[in-house]
């Protein structure tokens, strides 16, 4: 989308001009949808093999006891997550996505998910400094991976490759691919937020199956966006993430915001307002 | 101690007569105490390089926010402990046992403890049900090995072996001796028990660093006893263990007499009254 074009209203369905030109158009009401989470819905894709990912603006925390709409979180996140997975792709570390389609949607691979949320460690913080004793901040020996089992009813428990191999959910030849990804994503993300004057605290990921005909490989699937990571700035130790939201900070758009602006991806005169349009380029 | 001798009433803190002939006696009181815990106390012992490991009647449980004297659960747990980690060092697992003093006390190998709960879980039961959302009582897929942080300000988290290894409790190396030795504990213990009707469900060990000059090997500490097995009866599924104590089901002590007396500890006489004194063979 050039900078010349009107701009569309947060929230606006209106279709991105590059999705028509490069796949075929299903109206919304008549997708099948696959599955919906607690911030994005999965629609079946243009072709066999993809489904179209959608970001809603709804903000949860604590397993949804706590929920807000967030007029534009889903926009932003979709346009934060296409360019981290777009760099992540072009690094040879595969993942599921495509391209983005529009405001709110992106074109990915269908892959079988993993049931495992994958949290990278830099620095202590939220769950691990509440379970270790290890005060916020605390810079960690070394960056620290834990598994949490995706289930709501049980609260993400967190689990141990014990677990993992034992209930069947990933093989042990699995857990070392997505840790050997999840080392690879740490190490990027870590220097990318770094440049923009961001101390990557934590993050979590998730991986999922893809199937090219006989052959399986393991990707990084869902997204990656200040949802899921917890993103400090350096000089202020001022809190770009998720935490505004779950701690009643405030402030949770416009950090989002500064996030996509320091990335490049919003140009300096779409963040004076937290409420108006939002440009994506 | 012969059945021909007086009964020792249970509290009673005279000394085993078997004590005297092997060991240098220092009374009780002028011992120096090392380390007392919620059920054990630990003194120095009468060499170098040897601790006395004393069993209280302390029952506690949900980190000793529940507590209650159970009148010779100490004298049983020290005879089980003593009857178990005696088969594992005649099996070459090393442990650090050397041999039981008297009624509550035993002669240890002082040892560098990890700071580690090992839990090995053979079935359903307790925190994993809960975590997991597992029913009680369901056969796992496969033993699987738990460790929990020794820590009761945090309420001993669990943890997996990316932060044992990033926080330094135990190097790789280590993990994988504790977790052998985790495997061939269970292999006996589920065996010893089957023998004797009972399905030893999960249990608790800790492990340990022996120094022997300037070599080091990881030994089996603490003790192994129904404080630290859950053992249910093959038949009735009756509880053998200290979930009695934990769920308020009562009858903890007879329980515990009954685990003994099957193990072949305990004559059948002795079981007759729980309030009255224990013989220990």
């Amino acid at each position: 989308m050039s900078a010349g074009r009107p701009r569309p209203v947060n929230g606006d369905l209106r279709l991105d001009m590059d999705f028509l030109k490069h796949s075929r158009y299903i109206p919304m009401n008549r997708r099948r949808r696959i599955y919906e989470g607690k911030a994005k819905i999965l629609y079946e894709g243009p072709e066999p093999g993809t489904l179209i990912q959608h970001f809603k603006d709804d903000a949860t925390a604590f397993n949804a006891k706590k929920h807000e709409i967030v007029d534009g979180k889903g926009v932003l996140n979709n346009r934060i997550s296409e360019y981290i997975f777009t760099h992540l792709n072009n690094m040879g570390i595969p993942t599921h996505f495509i391209r983005r389609l529009n405001m709110r949607e992106q074109l990915i691979r269908e892959v079988e998910i993993i049931p495992l949320e994958v949290v990278v460690r830099n620095v202590a913080a939220g769950s691990l400094s509440t379970r270790l004793g290890i005060e916020e901040g605390t810079q960690l020996p070394r960056s620290i991976i834990e598994f949490y089992y995706k289930n709501d009813k049980l609260g993400d428990p967190i689990v141990s490759e014990e677990h993992i191999t034992a209930f069947g959910w990933a093989t042990p030849q699995e857990i070392d691919d997505v840790m050997a990804l999840a080392i690879r994503v740490n190490d990027f993300l870590a220097g990318l937020f770094l440049g923009v004057g961001i101390r990557l605290v934590d993050f979590k990921m998730e991986c999922g199956r893809l199937w090219e005909g006989d052959m399986m490989r393991i990707v990084v699937a869902d997204e990656i966006s200040p949802d899921s990571c917890r993103l400090w700035d350096i000089a202020t130790n001022d809190k770009l993430d998720k935490d505004r939201f779950r701690r009643d900070m405030g402030g949770m758009l416009e950090a989002y915001q500064e996030v996509a602006r320091r990335l490049g991806i919003l140009n300096d005169n779409d963040r004076t307002s937290s409420t108006g349009p939002t440009l994506v380029k």
